[in-house]
């Protein structure tokens, strides 16, 4: 995995695609699935919902710290098998900043710290402290979930840098 | 257009596509067009992430509704062209309970009325009316922004329906 330019991290998220969310309580690794995430800013910021119901609600509250990571079409399974039970095998990996772990297996890793809580719509407010992208690796498309047990692959992608010129951020431009 | 069950119009959003958001001050619809967009509950509630420097987001305030309208990859030079400038046509429809338009040309509509604005964040959250879905639509793959001016188009769809059914809410088991 190499390290991500900050001012690119957000560009795995604008997407839309499913993602694991790894946090350590102090004594192990905990990860769970989730759709549910939203680009705050640049910056790069992150929203994600979750709440009490959810094991790793409780880590995050806790120990203010995630990594958010994301996989591939050919992980679907275990991507699936985590959001309905423990016991599928990903390899953790340390990161730099916080104490939850990287996951190996992942297109891209985003080391981030919980900056705010907002209770009454169980929104985590996270913001990125570092970013790895795994440019190796031959499969790259992502997962989008539908909600209904269905998933959408990435297809092709369309180029519009041009006419978005103006609209896109510092670092990113042509 | 069809109306939609509200049960699933959370899976509109959840896979993460481009959206237009339109909405009415009172003297005249406007349109953006954003990225930032998530599910908060399935009831369905969502989220958005815009803020002063957005001219919806003075309508949003002032009249507590928009609409959210979901464009597929034939619109992408009209949505890409919403977020740079003004004067793109598009067909506005009546909506039901809300004064913001739905846009005919798009795959489905959601009328929604913003319930909070998280201001630290520019987070607006919203509740959804109704929606609707054009079944009779060739094309249905959507679009999803990297944010460096590329677009990632729907591919092909995975079904796990099955190994998820205990996850999946009320009535969209199989």
């Amino acid at each position: 995995m190499n390290e991500l330019k900050m001012s690119k991290a957000f560009t795995l998220i604008e997407p839309g695609p499913v993602v694991l969310i790894t946090t350590n309580d102090g004594k192990k690794n905990n990860i769970m699935t989730i759709s549910w995430t939203m680009v705050l800013d640049f910056t790069p910021a992150f929203a994600l919902t979750t709440g009490e119901w959810n094991y790793s609600f409780a880590a995050l509250r806790k120990t203010k710290e995630c990594v958010i990571s994301i996989p591939t079409v050919d992980m679907l399974d275990k991507v699936v098998g985590i959001g309905i039970c423990s016991g599928v095998k990903l390899t953790p990996v340390e990161a730099k900043k916080v104490k939850a772990p990287l996951i190996k297996e992942c297109l891209a890793n985003i080391e981030c710290k919980v900056i705010d809580i907002v209770k009454k719509h169980n929104i985590v407010v996270l913001e990125a402290v570092a970013a790895y992208f795994d440019s190796l690796r031959k499969e790259k498309r992502t997962i989008h979930a539908v909600g209904d047990g269905t998933f959408i692959v990435d297809g092709r992608k369309l180029d519009r840098k041009k006419m978005m010129a103006s609209k896109i951020p510092n670092g990113l431009q042509l």
